[in-house]
């Protein structure tokens, strides 16, 4: 009964059959069928015209937008935890060329317009220090948080009266759609945002996830980078099957909605414990070393957050059944 | 009847169950029993420990290892038409912060130590001039010529004499072991290559290649180096299981025997016509327009190679009734 | 009467009459017999063989010795305000190709060993998370704080025994020297000091700084990066004849000396005014808006320092007696 | 007597004084009086507005303006042995991020439409290789010969209809001007050229050289990248005050005139010798070893150049009585 990372989950059924389908002499690269077909799926999805790019990981696909939204001598407002900062072993500083990420803080890792204006607002226009380039956030945060699509909408208001690009990391996306009940139209493009990081993988993909391009102008620079930083597969369509079988029938939402519901239950069971409001498929408790001990004596796997908190990671598969049983585990504590 | 890229045939029917196998809760990145096995099972193959690193395209491993061995001012001495200068787009320039490609001639993408020292010797060793720190070769190279154990040793010598690291970039790697009839170990470290791009995709894979690093020194750094460029995937474990699968039962070995076979047989009904001996799995032909015309009106599909001349590549998978067709209609020219 | 900044300050007569005797046709470069004299005069000056680079930079200075010193996927333990942070505009990211500054708090923009190490403590060893590969301090650091030998090598220690490389910033060098009464060679490589960007325009040079390599494994790469970024000049003899100009007759010392005395005298003024002791040539003082307007009316400019501060700061030239003026008129607020 | 590098020569009295005229207070970087003449200066010159940096090298100026016209992924077209290709330690591909040189040939390191538009003809549109995005010429080149303005302008007309950016590498800018009696206008931006590297340091100055931009859109950014690599020097008023003493009373044309001078007369003894015509200040000569060592035996320096050539370059100070005997020599030999 694992709950450390939604990383390790397995794949969905269908993405396996989508790629046994897609197991046929085609054209190499992203010259297929399939991967022809990304553009219209993700178009109808989004109500306007995209650019949709298979790349096989979040960390690629954030730092593609990323590069081809800032000059090498930019930078890119984010929050202090965020993982292009955090956790991506400067994956953003190697595909811009070395832009800075310009650091702002924020419970939960959200953030405001006020810090992010504050935090510009300490910027010098001079040549000595780094231009804030481009606003990156995480929807949902790296601890389960949500942005509504209002909230987005506000950032995305101010970026561009900044003249700042807008990028979305969204390896979590599908659990804040479902969290939020909004469109995907309104947590993107209609607020504002320039290039959204489509994650796919968490939710019960294989290897692919999608790069969403809302400004065609973004597309051929990172196609180029595409190749260029080794991510043009050559078998490319295996990647692309995998993201319309998600697509079908709705299975990211349904995926999505799972790990959502299994969240919700221990967090109803959690009470004061939390961190954190769960708004996604993330639960930080608080639990005494000695607590979390006995949760791992009982079968449960999780990670430890700093001194006195773990980390509850649920899945698109997770089991509502051992669900219940560690949410009563939690409530025995 | 398609002969235009091995990079389009279809993936090997035990690549695909080995990932079904693998289809289970494990750790993330690389962290799972799969992606541990690698290292075992490569240093069996290459008769002595080597570090085993999944990568999903060739590009990444090339360059990956490029940028493990020289520095960011280095250069790295290549045939003019190596896939590292022409096919990558600039790949090895971004992975290693702008090194420079030195470019040697020989007839069909091969290097000989006299064109090497005669290039190198023309370098200055003052600040003003670039370097040499690198020798890149292709085995089987784009031209479908292949060094044996005998000819990479003389190269390795002579890298080494002059300090040089070594990398081989093996897309069609196992088509070379099978024509050379050599061992894996001949062909590489004990020839002193330094690090391996060893290519399973076109060769009956999916979406995992191997990069082989002999020297240990290279391992942290190229690993890191790895989840830099994006290219550590969270779900690691099918592309591990996906190599794993290809080295069991020597299927590698099987299916490039399969390749060079009907490369054998159009190279023989090819006669006077071939550019170049076949000696893997490629196939350049002097044919005039009316004469490729005339291929392609019989369902043979293949890629023009410059004026009156065409390129055939055939695959793991190529069907020999069909391969004996082509020859006859080759023959009936 | 300006106090605003030493690098606007005039060029010490010497320097000028250094480059004249210099005006004679000799090699390009760094081949001339100046630039050859520089490493036995840095090494008599700090008691051992050194590598002495010039260069037109503080920040040329410093982003080399960094680029020599960490890998590109590497890290920099730096203060928050370092210049190197705030006022290099990614110069470091650029230099080093993408390594990343790792922030670290104290007062005046001072480290000690245990920020250091709590801040390196957080840092997981896996391969997510940039590493710490080097430290890089500022001595007098940006708010006219020194270390003293002592202090420098407990950092120093530390950072060997972390297995980090140590950098110095000495923009301000000669300043923090003349305060503490220390040995070049105990503030630097008797600290564990691997490269020193030893400073001179702000003190009474023109257009050379020196890069001081007390580890010679460096000194290859970096004089490759040195020409690669545009930073080899070539009538390098008249960088080389300032160098050496302001080393006779210990020049530098006379010129901190002056500077030094005429923040002393301010401070002396400021009493619990100041915003940090002065020990080298920079004055931070508490003063309202009506306060700063009226010491401007009097005829003094300088620097606003965020809300309620103001930076004053002292040249190698500056006149005593305006010095003296400008006491009188803070003590007379 | 020497005649191997202009590099090498003394400094312009005049040069000297602007220096000194200049040392007094004033603010720091560019920000001071002279360094805002500049742009006047040179708009004046090139009779429309142009934005004018000075750096202090050639290679900052040509990889500045390069960095500022192509993407990290995008190639520049350039000679052979042009001098950012050969000399330049791959600064282009440090300060571009890694963009690729596409070597062009050519007689006497010139280009020419015909060749350029080979080369790039067989550049495939598609992702897999670097597009030619910039177009780099030297003029005079690296063996001396000029273009003319009708030269000029076929190359740019050719770039602007591929869609390329233009800058000229004019390190002898001035040589090339006074060779060819055309307006400074008429052989930049009436060609086309968007960037102009103008050289004053091999003509008589002593540390600046100019980079002027005909397109406004270039100067923030390359400003930028200009502080970002180290090159804005604190004290920049020295250099702007050289840039201006050469523009005054049109020295540089006059140093200009006087090296060419004596590379014509050199030229005229030369006869059959001569490897190219002499159009600005290098001569290369054929010279056996033993002809060659006669030379030396009377006392005249300069540099072989590969097997039996010799070359000599004739700078703005050459004394052309030693011109003369050196012609004399020649003949003798």
């Amino acid at each position: 009964m694992r709950f450390f990372s939604d990383n390790a989950a397995a794949v969905h059924p269908a993405v396996f059959q989508a790629m046994a389908d897609a197991d046929r002499l085609d054209t190499a690269y992203d010259g297929d069928e399939w991967s022809k077909r990304l553009d219209r799926a993700f178009s109808d999805l989004f109500e306007r015209e995209v650019t949709a790019l298979w790349v096989t990981t979040g960390t690629a696909a954030n730092c593609l937008a990323l590069a081809g939204m800032v000059p090498s001598y930019g930078g890119i407002l984010c929050h202090r935890e965020a993982h292009i900062q955090v956790d991506e072993a400067g994956a953003p500083e190697f595909f811009t060329g070395g832009a800075k990420l310009l650091l702002v803080d924020g419970p939960g890792a959200k953030l405001t317009v006020d810090a992010l204006e504050d935090a510009r607002s300490r910027i010098r226009a001079d040549v000595h220090q780094v231009q804030a380039n481009a606003l990156s956030i995480t929807n949902a945060t790296e601890y389960g948080l949500t942005y509504s699509s209002e909230e987005t909408a506000a950032l995305g208001e101010w970026a561009k009266s900044r003249g700042l690009r807008f990028h979305l990391d969204g390896a979590r996306f599908a659990n804040a759609v479902v969290s939020n009940g909004a469109s995907v139209a309104d947590l993107t493009w209609r607020a504002g945002v320039d290039a959204l990081s489509f994650g796919f993988v968490k939710n019960g993909g294989l290897s692919a996830e999608a790069l969403i391009l809302f400004d065609p102008a973004l597309a051929d620079g990172i196609r180029r980078r595409r190749k260029r930083s080794g991510h043009l597969l050559s078998k490319g369509r295996y990647l692309a099957a995998q993201l319309l079988a998600m697509l079908e029938e709705d299975r990211w939402l349904a995926n999505a909605r799972n790990a959502n519901e299994a969240a919700r239950r221990l967090a109803a069971a959690a009470g004061e414990r939390l961190v954190y409001p769960v708004e996604a498929n993330e639960v930080f408790l608080k639990v005494s070393p000695d607590e979390a001990a006995a949760l791992r004596a009982q079968g449960f796997d999780f990670y430890d957050w700093g001194a006195g908190e773990a980390r509850l990671v649920t899945s698109w598969d997770q089991d509502l059944a051992a669900v219940d049983r560690l949410a009563e585990a939690i409530r025995a504590l």
